[in-house]
């Protein structure tokens, strides 16, 4: 062909598309995909464009005729079904029949004689109705002899003009020119976990009685509590054995007690490493039993995918090529000069050839899937090569498109956004670090109304067993509750580190914002009912999400006018508008504030000067409001926000 | 290699980037290409980058290495040194030795043993100068025995982390994850004229004494006057022989007298077609003498490439196949119903094999450009499809990559940008549809200051053959000269259609935006010497751009802001700010304006308070000035516009 192409629509800029395709976008299933893009062609033709899309497991594509919008932008959507990945591209064409009609109109109107034309579409829906089948081919063949019938020419017009025939020929199109996008796109499906999900990170060693190191058996107690505060996923830290080189005692210090546990993340110890389980919590059989009694609590359990090492890991002896040797024979540990993480090696990606290292991590994964586990947190993938997650997280998928991944990457923006793009799920965010409402509403802004909203799904944390904020420490019960709305309200997957969040647990290092006498490195005793504990309203926020399809998505968050700084308000709404949720949350945990709240009426389908009911889910009340803006105050210590349901009067 | 990737660097959101790398961007000889992207990989190690360009006939790139910039931001910038297409990339990688220099660091700093570190660098720079060559490979083989040095560690830890071994392990670097762009993009690199042109349209036929057809001979007298007017392009409508059936007569009348000439648009006769000339004008030997004559007066010859047909055109007989016949055997002429266009023959890009046509048109080009022609004016590009075009001005530029094409399409933006994206130079604009100050600044904001600055280079005309503006009609002699300004200092290339510009033609048909008796279909007598032309004022203005290197590119356009709706301002700078140019024009032709000008004096390196003197290139006064904002007065019977050179003081 060297360039002779026959093409002549151009199909340019299309939406949603990141990196020029080289990236899937995220959807779940039973959500819509919408595309658009400017179609154009040389001269004054009319053109036809379809939208053609398919799941993997379909040969065929499905088609959706693209709708004109304006200056060459054309509009479909189709809805996601299935789990997996679908495929999905453009093809536009001129409409060879269409623009014969659209000119016999003009001539007809100006009093031309029509008789060659009328021959000339004759002619073409010959050439249609040639590949044309059933019941159009036989009134095609009807059409034809109406035009072609020269007595009767005023008919003949009439049907060639006539929507039927439009709508036949549309069917049945006659093209030239036909483009097609040049690279298929892609869409990941996952189920409607990934979008809406919430968390609950449980120490099981802190579950025993007594001091006792806690087993999956005595978790189980704990289930019911978890289940009735509205959690659907309980996240464990690594249940692999823990080494005794270089263990970490309490607080992180550089040496053990004989007693200490060590931190479940130093993986790997004589008794096995990543496909094994910790002595002290059970068997792989206890675990899989553990896995069926949370699904019977009506949640899922989530394990800890973390690729590091401790230095008695079986891997170190086993597959030495794995990990950087130091000139003195020693294997190189994790370090960040002069930190230095003498209980973890990392594993060393550059290392010779890197297939069996990938195949082995994949058969982890695989391990735990079968075992009855269907999300894994992913502990600091940012120090793993992209490509490696790419292929890792594609191939798991490809395999179990119901398996969900989280990273846990606390780091600089593009990177994060990079694993998201590689296949992560779900991503923990900078939410935890926001505090005004000036951040909030940037932070929002950037995550769920640019490019990033297709394949970056956010999971908001107030804390981790790591983070204990500033502000946590020092505010007290308020600034808990705030937080825990902020996280459940903005964004449809958030999670607690349990049960230091519920119970407001405060204290930490001095000058730090990390815990003191963190669970990571000692079994803890917690108090379940001690007082000023949030587990009520945790309760409430949780169930209000359950029952509100607007609180189950997150790009759905629209930022409203208020006329004070400490109060921040925002809508979510389905997209029919039965379901709209108006949060107000006073950022300030000491002091009541007060202020006019601008509703954007129009977005949620009310007239200017509506008169609607807001029911406040957290507090109970209801008020009668009139038009967009309407008064609110909150008084922190009573409650520091609404979660209003806006209701048609 | 299935996935088992090495790559370690991710290079993303590159810029300029035209959809998707597609198309080109442009520029012309002794621009810049400044290429940014983000750059980054997992982990926390040190990157390197380079940028790779090369132009199409070396076979070896260059390199400049990218400058970090921030939040993982890197930019590098190459000069394009000769015309025809440049080729480059990106390539990243992780720098070892720069990530074990930075750790070393560290370590020092926080008083750790570095012995181990000191044999690890040793080592690596061994790999290194295995592979270098010359001065380095001796100086490394220095260093390495100073690493080695572990009685003198100090002394080793100095040579590891000095400038020089930067500097030569820059050069020589131990690189590890290495990725490359995907795709190679493209520039195509005209010569200067493609970005800085001043066109003068002329009919030929018009050049004649005594109501005579005018030749190429009678051409010649013109010469002086047009090039001491300052043009430098001249262009001339299509000169190849005219059709005798259904050719116009006057003001576009359906019959044409015995003497009328017809529209050189209707191309070809019996006398020859495309690659033929109009006997009236000359012969092709005369045709290239007038060529070589318009070179000696310091101009160029365009011509027009408009590839309908007359009736009368050979193709009709030889290429039957190329039109469209219609059912009673006559061949389909141009229309857009109710329009009739009975005197030009679209070629039907549709039928057929397309090569043979696609060849015969390409052959058009080739035989103009043996006769000197390197510039051509394209008739309605908009109608020929988009591929056509990218491969014939493709094909043609990588033979002679001096050749500038001009697309005359007055439709769509989209269409517009598409055509220029093929491959044309420059474009005809909707300027001559803009008018007031916000019109101006969103239209050259959009193709200036968007992506569309890359490929898009806009051609102003303030009047064509076709289009006499209500505004020209009615404003008299200001207006000519208000137009002709903004387009000449606006854009960088621009043109008129004269004599009848710098005449004022004003007459023209009744309730209609076109001349009345248009030269297009008759032979003009103008009177170059008429009162109250503006040939003074265009030889100003055009000696100006001249003399200003600022006004001899467009993207360097900046408004600036004067609270005056009828007052418009703007600067153009060289980057260097050695040349800075304000144009402020009063846009109203028939009052004085005032208003104060704010001029952004920190862009042209100016500190916020500095005096320095303005001088009025078009009246000739020269002010002092002090700050940002000043005052300005003009009168439209004087001179609707100033044109300043600033001057520091």
């Amino acid at each position: 062909m060297k360039g002779f192409s026959r093409e002549r629509v151009v199909i340019e800029d299309v939406k949603p598309l990141i990196d020029c395709g080289r990236f899937p976008v995220k959807r779940v299933t039973g959500q819509k995909i919408r595309v658009t893009a400017n179609i154009f062609s040389d001269g004054h033709c009319a053109l036809s464009a379809v939208l053609l899309w398919r799941h993997e497991k379909n040969k065929k594509f499905s088609k959706t005729p693209m709708k004109f919008v304006d200056n060459d932008l054309h509009e479909a959507e189709f809805t996601v079904k299935s789990e997996g990945r679908y495929f999905y591209t453009i093809c536009g064409w001129v409409d060879e029949f269409e623009t014969w009609a659209r000119n016999l109109k003009r001539k007809k109107e100006a009093g031309e004689d029509i008789s060659a034309e009328l021959a000339e579409g004759a002619k073409m829906m010959e050439t249609a109705s040639a590949k044309a089948r059933g019941a159009d081919k036989k009134k095609m063949e009807g059409l034809i002899g109406a035009l072609r019938n020269t007595k009767a020419s005023d008919k003949a017009y009439e049907t060639a003009v006539s929507s039927e025939t439009a709508l036949i020929m549309g069917r049945n199109p006659v093209k030239s020119g036909e483009s097609r996008l040049e690279k298929e796109l892609e869409a990941v499906v996952d189920r409607k976990k990934a979008l809406f999900s919430t968390w609950y990170e449980l120490f099981p060693r802190s579950c025993g009685t007594g001091g006792r190191h806690g087993t999956f058996k005595d978790c189980e107690k704990m289930l019911g509590d978890i289940a009735a505060m509205g959690f659907d996923v309980l996240y464990l830290p690594p249940i692999h054995p823990i080494g005794v080189k270089f263990r970490k005692g309490k607080n992180n210090s550089l040496k053990a007690g004989p007693s200490d546990p060590g931190s479940p993340w130093q993986i790997g110890s004589k008794e096995g490493g990543h496909k094994a389980v910790h002595p002290e919590l059970g068997t792989v059989k206890d675990f899989e039993n553990f896995v069926k009694k949370v699904k019977s609590a009506g949640m899922e359990v989530a394990v800890d995918f973390a690729i590091q090492c401790s230095q008695d890991h079986p891997y170190i002896t086993e597959h030495p090529e794995w990990f950087k040797w130091r000139p003195d024979g020693s294997v190189q540990y994790a370090e960040n000069p002069p930190k230095k993480y003498q209980d973890i090696v990392p594993v060393h990606f550059d290392a010779g050839d890197n297939r069996e290292l990938w195949e082995e991590m994949k058969s982890i994964l695989v391990f735990w899937i079968g075992k009855g586990v269907r999300i894994f947190r992913v502990d600091n993938p940012h120090t793993k090569p992209f490509k490696f997650w790419s292929w890792l997280l594609g191939g798991i998928k490809k395999e179990h498109p119901d398996v969900l991944f989280l990273s846990e990457a606390f780091t600089k923006p593009h990177v994060m956004h990079e694993l998201a793009k590689c296949g992560f799920t779900q991503s923990y965010t900078y939410f935890t670090w926001r505090y005004d409402k000036a951040e909030y509403t940037r932070y929002l802004t950037e995550i769920t109304k640019t490019e990033a909203g297709e394949f970056f799904r956010p999971n908001f944390w107030p804390n981790t067993p790591d983070i204990l904020m500033g502000y946590l420490q020092a505010n007290g019960r308020p600034e808990f509750i705030i937080r825990y709305v902020l996280a459940a309200t903005l964004s449809s997957n958030c999670g607690i580190y349990g049960p230091a969040y519920e119970l407001c647990e405060n204290r930490a290092l001095p000058g730090r914002e990390e815990y003191l006498d963190s669970e990571k490195y000692e079994i803890k005793k917690w108090d379940l009912d001690r007082p000023g504990n949030i587990r009520n309203v945790i309760t409430l926020v949780n169930r209000i999400r359950k029952e509100n399809p607007a609180l189950q998505e997150t790009n759905n968050l629209d930022f409203c006018d208020v006329d004070n700084e400490r109060v921040m308000a925002y809508i979510k709404k389905t997209q029919d508008n039965r379901n709209v949720i108006l949060t107000v949350v006073n950022l300030d945990h000491a002091n009541r504030q007060s202020g006019w709240v601008t509703i954007p009426l129009k977005k949620i389908g009310f007239d200017a000067g509506a008169e609607f009911r807001v029911r406040d889910l957290l507090g109970g009340a209801e008020y009668a409001w009139k038009g967009g803006r309407n008064f609110i105050q909150i008084d922190p210590w009573i409650m520091p926000a609404h979660i209003f349901k806006i209701i048609p009067k």
